[in-house]
């Protein structure tokens, strides 16, 4: 029996039955992370690895969505490392998804270099400037560059995704040039973007990001992914990446 | 009485009753280069310089559309330049819009340093990887980079544009990378992006590219700028950036 401490809650995956914890003033998964999901390919048999997994959403909905072998999941805060096993388990999963808490500045550490087929990652977007601090609440470690930046994460996908494997990524659209950039200093070479808008009419507010290691320079760039078809009313297609129909 | 040659036509650009001479066989611009004269902005008084500017569009739809005080187009090909100097002509714009012939890579020989408010190029796109051949055709030349890569028309975009000025360029999405790697490499900092996709719900086939020399890492991306409602129907802001209403 899986315990759900107070504050806590139990949220619907609509993904083979799973369901996860979130804790709603610390550790809450957006849509960026389910948007990744499924925008990362994985195939029967990869080995995937999550560079700060939060509530282990990213490892869980792969799992779910995919035929991958392996799903492991880093995350650098206690709290949330040890509420994701929790899910994990929750779900049955023990055996496919693991969740180890580390630092992703020291991820080449703890885990062999060019061992995984994917990396993916969802990481703190906003380049503060700042370091920790006291008032370093759990949301601003997942949200503020604080305990690791961007170069951080793309240095470590780097070295842990295999040559011709893939790294996903998502990130806000006003960082792009420092994305590819970074991507490319490392030789993970942006191979497919897609930008997510609100609405049709609207700016993007995120940008989905395949980088290959390695791989030679040309750039797809999907589509739109238009979230709203108006208030309230996502598009089919963001249903369907959710799992959902329109009455769920 | 200015002369329109054989196989030369004259087309309308439904601004203050401007029209360009074309040769279909030869010369003659595109979407791309109209889209780009929509996107850059051009402020009172301002100069301007249009690298490749092949017919002369860019400049003389600048000159009706903005309060410049300088528009100069470069131009490579000879009878592309003698062409684009009647256009000039024949809308009465020679004390406002020159054309040179000459050639980016020695633009830098041709006008002073950081001597323009606003460079402007809907440069060659195919990165073919061949030099000038008897085969190198007028159109071949305006579409592949055979007198000049994308890295030519950037640095020398760099060196004539004035700090803070802005370069405006218009491209293929797929070389995107390469795009933002130059224009950081040569100090044009990528601020404005939008993408061009025929339908809503297809792949982008243009992008728009605002960097501003010196200008500090942040960029603003776009709404999608989709050119078709439906099959054979431009969408309402396609017909207004060609200065034409849905009658025309």
């Amino acid at each position: 029996m899986i315990h759900i401490k107070d504050e806590e809650r139990l949220d619907e995956l609509h993904r083979k039955g799973y369901k996860i914890i979130q804790h709603p003033k610390k550790f809450c998964f957006g849509m960026d992370a389910i948007l990744l999901s499924g925008f990362a390919e994985v195939t029967e048999e990869q080995k995937v690895l999550d560079l700060g997994t939060g509530t282990g959403i990213i490892p869980i909905l792969l799992e779910a969505k995919t035929k991958g072998s392996r799903f492991i999941g880093l995350e650098i805060q206690k709290d949330s490392a040890e509420m994701a096993k929790r899910s994990v388990t929750l779900n049955g999963l023990d055996d496919k998804v693991s969740i180890i808490q580390g630092d992703i500045k020291e991820a080449t550490k703890l885990f062999d270099p060019s061992s995984f087929d994917v990396v993916t990652s969802n990481p703190p977007y906003m380049n503060s400037g700042k370091g920790l601090t006291n008032d370093s609440t759990p949301k601003a470690i997942a949200r503020h560059e604080i305990l690791c930046s961007l170069e951080d994460v793309i240095k470590a996908a780097a070295s842990l995704v295999k040559v011709s494997g893939s790294f996903y990524m998502v990130h806000r659209p006003h960082r792009l040039v420092d994305i590819m950039d970074l991507l490319r200093k490392y030789h993970l070479e942006p191979k497919r973007m897609r930008m997510v808008h609100p609405f049709i009419d609207k700016e993007p507010n995120m940008v989905l990001i395949q980088a290959i290691r390695r791989g030679k320079p040309m750039l797809k760039v999907d589509p739109p992914l238009i979230v709203y078809e108006e208030v309230g009313v996502y598009t089919d297609e963001i249903y369907d990446i959710y799992g959902m129909t329109r009455t769920d």
